[in-house]
């Protein structure tokens, strides 16, 4: 074991007089892992959990998830052989410990961070990461795919999900249920039971998990364990035989159980932060055929007090003291006379609240997002025009559109990238019979830190492609407020679409008039000079690249669909060329829909397209992303001097 | 009551002498069927079969399902009031008693053609239709938006949703029934359990639903319904209480439950086909808050023996003579010296059955078309390497990924417009690692009868904007077989894309090579005349468009991602215009992609894009949806004339 290194600078991570980290530091791979003794294993998994403080008291990464799963990953990884056994971690946030102790422990500091690690389990980062994920319950799915796989290939690993009770509730978890099930094939989903996803657990299968733990704490007491594990401890063959026979849970701490009418044997609920009951039921589960959900219970934030006590808080909380919990203001203050920022959630949260009050027919859906997506207050405001589905995008979209056809006027709540999850019932139940629902469409574009699972760079193109649905870009509160207000008259259905993080410009409270359609002109050309189009943060870009570049025409373009026909003919009749920006793929986008419309009407003005390129993005942030994709400031007067815009160098 | 009117002609419906429908002639709405006694009704729903089969034996319907539901919709619309109360029908095909039953009697020889009735239930044809439909799964979110809506806005009608055994087991459907139970919210969930979908039912729901089944038939005899009722009839005070108390059902024919595991009330099963017992049971739950499952069974193809015995075949059967059950063939025989035509189903299914024997890693996943796909064959010869997810085509795409994680080579086999319920599956869970899965995507383009929530034509355009997708569309068996084996050679994601229907192409059994992105000149232009462009089912229109114009050069675009760039580029610098033209939106779909090309490499080649409009199509034949969308071969010559190619008159 190499000796700390004193000398060595580490930035983000104080150096240490002597190791804090005695076992974890002779843990290179989980091999090392398994010369512990089982006496060892909560100190270990203490040395993990306060690691993970460390690293993530500087901001930005997931810290309660990982606190509360890092007992049940190191029991998976000293019974597993990773990466021969598969460990799959649903949504991959949690899996911290798991990164720590599967030879990345060294680059712990760099996760989230431009070329270092993901925040999430990623196949191409480590051999041990058997999904690349980043949204919710696509584990059991992918493990019923390995499964099928390894029986199909004749061979013999061991197949292991951990999935949170949140992203159990999934759809897509609850039918690969069904049909893991069914199969009958060998594998172990440990059902990480910590009584909430980010928001609030919602939902009924939510409820029937409670009253399998109450019964069973209560009931049974401090000996529960103990049970499970001497019922475990007969002799195999009559496990097994048992098993065979019945496709019910081996104790019966509730009369119903879903799980076994889904043809999944089930065990549970036990100690999840019991490292060594942990490991002796997974090396006993290990024995059986067949699908098993190893029930675990456990609490988020574990061993960090304040965490423990507002896990929804400390989900991913930023910059933070580790010994008193106490935030960490960020250093940049507002300069004299700035007006304070809201974050776009916020201005969202704040409009839909206040146009509540004006129109009793508004109803908000979110997919498991309150907070995320600002409202809290809303939903404090108006909790008779406030549902959560849980993690159920396709619901949340599905029963806007019920609601749509009974008088309502809903909006979804939701981020860009869980959008993709709903598309056909954005195409199928929401846009054919033209339903008025809103789409207000948070983290469009470029997020930064969660990479390429993340980044909601997809939507201009795959709601565009929708007949029916209309697209509006806010650069501003004000705007967003706006396209709310046109969206709620207008009818049909509307996607509101605005980025991640804070906005520009100042906070607004009026409700200003703004035509679905119509584009504004920041700037005229000069004649026979190039004009860019450009909407929501990609507007930003525009304008600083063209401030000290009079000639050049500048307009907002703040409505994808339909495009402001009248404004687009005049402008490609005058110009010289046209630069559309976007904070989105090159592919079917903005820049695409004004193509589409110049060869309609057979105009050859060129057109130079800038947007996200073709390829998935790592994680960055957003600014070096944008960068790195062609659509910053530079790039803009990059792309103005080849068409000949007399540009100054270096601004 | 007016009297048959013989005089009239009925063109696709032959004249009576005398009424066989007296009861349902007197029925012009719900409130008609209200006046009959309840000892009319099992007549009725003879005679409603009875047209049911007379409208279907012409071909094209869904038969089977329609029969099974008749007298449960008989009973439903006898109890509740249409369209103030608001009956669902999950998917919408076996709803044709509910529209004989709702004004549209004399409209029903004109269901799935031009002008016509819908195929399924469809909010702008009538009051009654509470959802537009078409996808499975989708009845339960509607409802809990609705039954939502009602009570937000303080209104008290009720809402009924029907959905069959296997819609039940697509995630969206249990991710609402999550929901729905946590609501509490006031609703009837009939779950018509036929036991089987379009396919066999797989998946462990469905085992357990038999399991209800068989205990409640077997055990308690024929005596179960009655005491299903006798305990309905008591107070209903007393069942009320038990009811609050108690999330469980009534009767407990299993001891365990996933629905009262989920919060919601279950009641079964019961006799589907036992009108009274219908009338008497949802008149009974409808004086009950909260929501409740009535687990009704039924037989598919009921009163029609040949159907009762061949579900699957009887499904959506071709035309057929009412009275024997016997198929009647087509007229229209092959021309001498025509090779047999085969679907490109079949020709799917034969390429990937004989492919399996040359490489062990393929491996078909379904999402419950086995038939409809082409897969009957494929099953039977390779059971160890097909597996059916049911109607969960996010779970098909994500085990795909795993599977591809682990060794094989997937093919995921689906329908178009139903990948559109897996898209970001495609996108997250298999395209970030570049995993190769194959997507032989059927019954891609424009479907015809089944109308706007069928038709396959956002494909190339949501497949296109996801990094690392390739896109081929095969314009013959023989390059349906080349792709294939080019995709398992190139690995990564590539979808396959083909019509509904037949090739217009020669049966093939070789394996050609066939470069991924080489585009075939089918015919070079004079110096600066036109190019077309097109792939797949287009090409045959332009092949049609220019047999006599033999300046007009046209190239088979048979990979729409990547493009052909060499062949692009030298095209784009010799013709005076192209034209692309593609079964699919014109919105971000395959002329798109030459759009961004031409306008990266700022070339201002004139391009004209032919693809169908922004806007959904209502059903009609395929050739006639083309027509109207203009890519048609009239549409070309059009297009060519107006580029000034010369084009004679009347061709």
């Amino acid at each position: 074991m190499s000796k700390p290194r004193q000398a060595k600078k580490a930035p983000s991570v104080p150096a240490l007089s002597e190791s804090s980290t005695p076992l974890l530091d002779g843990i290179d791979s989980p091999d090392d892992l398994k010369k512990l003794s089982r006496e060892q294993l909560p100190r270990l998994a203490q040395e993990l959990r306060d690691e993970i403080v460390r690293i993530a008291a500087p901001g930005g990464l997931h810290l309660a998830s990982s606190l509360g799963a890092t007992d049940l990953i190191v029991a998976l990884h000293y019974v597993l052989n990773s990466p021969r056994d598969r460990i799959l971690f649903d949504v991959g946030h949690q899996a911290y410990a798991h990164k720590f102790l599967t030879g990345r422990k060294g680059q712990m500091g760099t996760v989230k961070k431009e070329g270092g690690l993901s925040g999430f389990t990623k196949v191409s980062e480590s051999p041990h990461d058997a999904i690349t994920v980043g949204h919710a319950s696509t584990s059991l799915a992918n493990a019923l795919g390995m499964a099928t796989a390894r029986d199909a290939l004749g061979q013999d690993y061991r197949v292991a999900a951990v999935i949170g009770d949140g992203a159990l509730t999934g759809g897509m978890a609850l039918a690969a249920l069904n049909t893991i099930g069914d199969s009958g094939r060998k594998m172990l989903i440990v059902l990480n039971d910590n009584e909430m996803s980010i928001s609030e657990n919602v939902g009924a299968m939510s409820k029937f998990m409670r009253t399998l733990q109450v019964q069973r704490w209560f009931q049974e007491g401090e000996g529960a364990s103990k049970k499970a594990i001497s019922a475990l401890s007969k002799p195999l063959s009559d496990l097994m035989s048992r098993a065979k026979s019945s496709t019910r849970h081996f104790f019966d701490p509730a009369s119903i159980n879903p799980f076994a009418a889904m043809g999944v044997r089930y065990v549970g609920p036990v100690d999840g932060h019991n490292i060594s009951e942990l490991v002796y039921l997974i090396e006993r589960l290990n024995e059986l055929d067949g699908p098993t959900i190893l029930h675990v219970v456990t609490r988020k934030g574990k061993g960090l007090t304040y965490a423990e006590e507002d896990p929804i808080k400390w989900h991913g909380p930023s910059r933070f003291d580790p010994a008193t919990g106490q935030s960490i203001k960020a250093t940049s203050l507002p300069t004299e006379g700035e007006l304070p920022r809201q974050s776009w959630s916020a201005v969202f949260g704040d409009a839909v609240t206040e146009l509540s009050r004006l129109d009793p027919r508004l109803f908000v859906i979110t997919p498991a997002m309150r907070e995320g997506s600002g409202l809290v207050g809303y939903s404090r405001a108006h909790p008779n025009r406030y549902l959560d589905v849980g993690i159920a995008e396709d619901v949340a979209v599905t029963a806007a559109a019920g609601m749509a056809l009974q008088g309502l006027k809903p909006v979804v709540a939701i981020y860009s990238t869980f959008l993709q999850r709903a598309y056909d019932q954005v195409l199928h139940d929401v846009a054919i019979e033209n339903l008025g629902v809103i789409f207000a469409i948070d983290r469009g574009g470029v997020v930064g830190a969660d990479g390429a699972t993340h980044n909601g760079v997809f939507d201009l193109s795959f709601m565009r492609n929708i007949p029916n649905v209309k697209i509006g870009l806010p650069r501003s509160a004000l705007e967003l407020r706006g396209m709310l207000k046109e969206a709620m008259r207008i009818g049909g259905p509307v996607a509101i679409r605005y980025p991640r993080g804070e906005t520009l410009t100042p906070p607004a409270n009026s409700w200003p008039d703004l035509e679905w359609g119509t584009w504004e002109r920041l700037r005229d050309a000069e004649e026979g000079n190039v004009v860019i189009l450009a909407g929501g943060k990609a507007l930003e870009y525009a304008e600083q690249a063209i401030h000290d570049l009079p000639g050049v025409g500048l307009v907002n373009a703040r409505f994808v669909k339909p495009l402001d026909t009248a404004m687009l003919r005049e402008l490609a009749g005058q110009a010289r060329a046209l630069i559309t920006v976007e904070d989105n793929t090159v592919v079917g986008g903005f820049g695409s829909a004004v193509l589409e419309q110049l060869s309609a009407w057979g105009i050859s003005t060129p057109v130079r397209v800038l947007g996200i390129p073709d390829e998935f993005q790592e994680h960055a942030s957003v600014e070096r992303v944008h960068a790195r994709s062609g659509i910053d400031a530079q790039a803009i007067r990059t792309v103005l001097a080849e068409l000949g815009v007399d540009v100054p160098l270096g601004v």
